[in-house]
């Protein structure tokens, strides 16, 4: 292996982009060799605003190309689990977008896959990447505020997508919940009871397309801790992304993050701007950090920093946070198994 | 009716004598006249201290002075609903420390005895007038923040009461829960479902005495938001008192109190010092609004301000929390009915 | 001596009735015997509404109650200094709202007297008491920040006082910054030089009638710390009251208070209630510290907290400001000598 | 003039590799097309790091290339001066970094050229750029907080630089003030005295070396306003860049910023990180929207956005704040006229 981390890239969408630039701007580490997309047009575009040498014709190039190391899995969700299959096969490390499935069995069939394999497999929870969950997170094991006890999470987006959208998402659960599922588990463990309670409150469509728009899950948590998440389609003031984390020797609290640290105090309030408007602005710095870690493990042979099992997890977590909203009751684990 | 209200009280514990201290030096529309307690001792110390004429024998005495208006019930809870009964059908208007009691029969009955007598009840939910709570409500009913969606209440000592106490406290959901019940009506008004979590994580005592020191309830609201109260017995930087609600049209947070509004910026860290310690302290100029309140109300012939059936709704609450715990499943209110 | 301190009370205007409802509600080691007025009526009023047995036809009828231990001085300012004197000379100890006196002479003469007939004298600064002052000068003495390098006073009102007022006020150093030298003095010790800055910036009519409504002016201290105090007559947000100390180990800074801890969000903007309004909600607290702190110091003979010199200091500093300001240049205070 | 403005570098030390990556990163108008510095191997090594196509050797390099239409000057300060003009002369656009020269004369021979020669020349005050100052001049600018009457800057760096860097840098009000003195005029407009007061506080070598580590210098605005600004060479919490605004209408006031929004709370404290270390981490944006200003100015022909006379009036006001620390008077500008 070389001094660089040599990658191909399938899906050249908004999030594809994102990471595009990242690896070529960012992560000097990185060298993105080939970028491929379904809409060529759509690839050939964004090799040209990167500076990206090669536009393959699709993952099958990418994958027969001997000198790339490793792929960055952006496409849509349908295609996360063959393409992680197939690229494990061909040998290469993969970093993929999440979810992997909104079905555990093709979940497990590309962890099959990647273990058969042997090759690395890191999913894209960004968040873990954040400087205030990593704050948390640090402060935990650092032992900063003793054993948890209590965990709140609060994420709320500032609208909500298209109804066109909300129809394919797979739910609040899936679509929006699965980040803060992830994040729970990331600072507390495992999870082995879900009690969900929600409704339609932000906009009837939403109801009518299936979903609910405003949603707050219970977690227990196998080490006794308990949590709550709760999310909005819609929080007015913009983009609401707060953990909390209280503990047996104290608290650690992340608060919002704002354009700038102004205050204007005038003869009728004291007021600052809103915060950061999505998670474009909010986590763009997690993009980074979390695609130079996927590179460093990949060069150091270092374990993957966000697994396989880490993105099967919080898709069971949805499911039966799902199964909770429906029947009205608390949904053990144990009762989602295969 | 004279200018000034004529008051009694029974009860010259430390919340007794905290509402004495409040009513001679700050509420110069109220005139205590009379203490009592079977503790005459007790009576007797407290009327020195803060310059009462008057220790009555019992609190029949009390009741047989035509002068006095009003009664301020603040002796133990298994005495305040008999209590309630004899001050109303004595014609006086009555404020009476929480709970009126711990089961449903005995509110009902003392609450019949005050409609009977069309006398004044006013329950002591001393946090409705705390200026925090007071300033979320105001925003609430402003439309500030347009219609409810979300609650959540953080509510957490700065240490776990002696096992003793523990044992007839009735636990966590009658002892503690109950004020944030109680807000949780105030702020959203009447729920319908309670789910309820929780577990022994502060210490192994508190379980071996039959209750839980750490809880996190889910209400659902008649009016379709949902909430959740957080609860632990042991908060190790001190009084934890927090209030969100998330509306269509923004959002209301109440932050703690603190005694200073002092930063120190070391080589280590920015920090402050840790909020007021505990409820004497950060709750005291409640204590005055309430009972200024109260005074207030019936001077001016106005409705009580926490009425006897807020006083009866929390209580039902918290049966349905413990139920909800002992049987995990959420409990409708509608289960609860007599 | 008895236990507690008997005392009596000429001036029964804004501030004396302040001083009069905190001696009788919240300073129990005090009794307060007697009060006095020029307006016999105002004194009359004064008594009947906190309850106090003795109206005094003038202060030398309590100075000739040899019941009373000490006198409270609450008078207008140009009877400071020979009620002290007065005072003193019939064997009483003092507390003496501030100024003592415009000229110096006048001051020195009544210390002189305070120093002859050995009785105690306490200056009302009461800012001293504020929590946010006293933690700052707590985090000095401590050693928290090191040796102090530079300080910052923010100083506004919320309004100016009427034209008339201005007249007679004796100017902005002397009837509104003189607290903020005293507080400088009382975080790091003597001055030096003075540098003052200003103009008319609110209201010309200010201007017009010889004073300057804002002003910032640097103060070298003996230590070789350096500091500013800004202030202005106007801060159309409300009481602004800001201290900053920066040292060798770190820095200390004391934000506003305000009335509630709620922030409000809205698709506008994330807000909060304006800081209290005035020194009468923001600084309650401290005056009834800062009495008990006289009551105490005489019932225990500990030095006075606010010395007759901590009076005499900042009218120098004022005087060096004034004429700073006229001059334009750095006045040494040596230059201010008698 | 092409899509893209194509550029030349001189000086690929610290501060020029920061312009390099921000330039080929994180301006996608601007193509980098050749650096040079006197140390040759550093430019080859900057060019490699960065993939720049060219290393010139020499300036006139540079300049000699027809293709390109700017430079960014980030040599050694004395060469700032001969460097403008020689690029004005040859027609460039130039971008050159703070300060101009430490003389009047070479900074008007400079801007002399510019104007002869009608490039556009923008000095590299990047703080300007930064979100908190952008937003406090957009809320002076909108009106929001009124006519400004007073302003204070906060500046300290986290530690001094070499004693070595010292004795060359020209001292506190050259080397680290005239940031602030630009921000002053960015955000009042221009000053007509100063009066400087400081000392040797951190580092008696620094006083050895002929400069003090402490300043706080008052500015009197042309408007009226008045303003301060505290100079530490050492926070031992770290940078230290506030700026306070106060006006007829209200106060803008910009906190520090940190490295995350996280809250700890123990038995000890609430606290948080300290501020971000330095300028490299806490206005790495800025840098970015001031190179992006830059080259839009030039391809849009715009006004540049830091103009000429803004790199000279600063330096004026440090030479007077020189004057008056030494002479202990405050200077009038109209004193360090030609």
């Amino acid at each position: 292996m070389t001094d660089k981390l040599r990658l191909g890239l399938v899906g050249t969408g908004r999030i594809g982009r994102l990471h595009v630039a990242t690896l070529k701007q960012r992560v000097p580490q990185a060298e993105l060799i080939s970028v491929t997309d379904v809409n060529m047009q759509s690839a050939q575009e964004c090799a040209e605003q990167y500076g990206i040498k090669q536009v393959a014709a699709s993952l099958d190039d990418i994958l027969a190309d001997d000198t790339i190391d490793a792929v960055v899995i952006c496409s849509s969700t349908d295609t996360h689990a063959p393409f992680i299959t197939q690229a494990a096969k061909a040998g290469k490390h993969i970093f993929c977008e999440k979810p992997i499935a909104a079905n555990l069995a093709a979940i497990d069939a590309a962890l099959a896959a990647v273990e058969e394999a042997d090759v690395k497999l890191m999913i894209g929870f960004n968040r873990r990447f954040d400087s205030n969950a990593a704050r948390i997170k640090s402060a935990i094991d650092a032992g900063e505020i003793g054993i948890p006890h209590l965990m709140h999470i609060i994420s709320r987006d500032p609208a909500p997508p298209p109804i066109e959208y909300i129809k394919v998402s797979g739910g609040i659960f899936f679509d929006m919940m699965i980040h803060d599922f992830d994040m729970a588990r990331f600072l507390l463990g495992d999870v082995e009871e879900v009690y969900a309670a929600g409704g339609v409150m932000v906009d009837p469509a939403i109801g009518e397309a299936g979903d609910i728009d405003t949603a707050c899950v219970t977690l227990k948590f196998k080490n006794g801790a308990i949590g709550t998440i709760d999310n909005s389609r819609q929080a007015v003031y913009g983009y609401d992304q707060r953990i909390e984390v209280f503990g047996s020797k104290g608290a650690a609290k992340a608060e919002n993050v704002y354009p700038n640290a102004v205050t204007i105090s005038t003869d009728q309030t004291v007021q600052q701007d809103k915060p950061l408007h999505f998670f474009i602005e909010r986590y763009v710095a997690s993009y980074q950090t979390e695609l130079a870690a996927f590179v460093d493990s990949v060069l150091q042979g270092t374990p993957s920093p966000v697994s396989g099992q880490d993105g099967h997890a919080p898709v069971v977590l949805a499911m039966a946070a799902l199964r909770s909203l429906k029947e009205n009751r608390p949904i053990s684990l144990s009762e989602m198994a295969v």
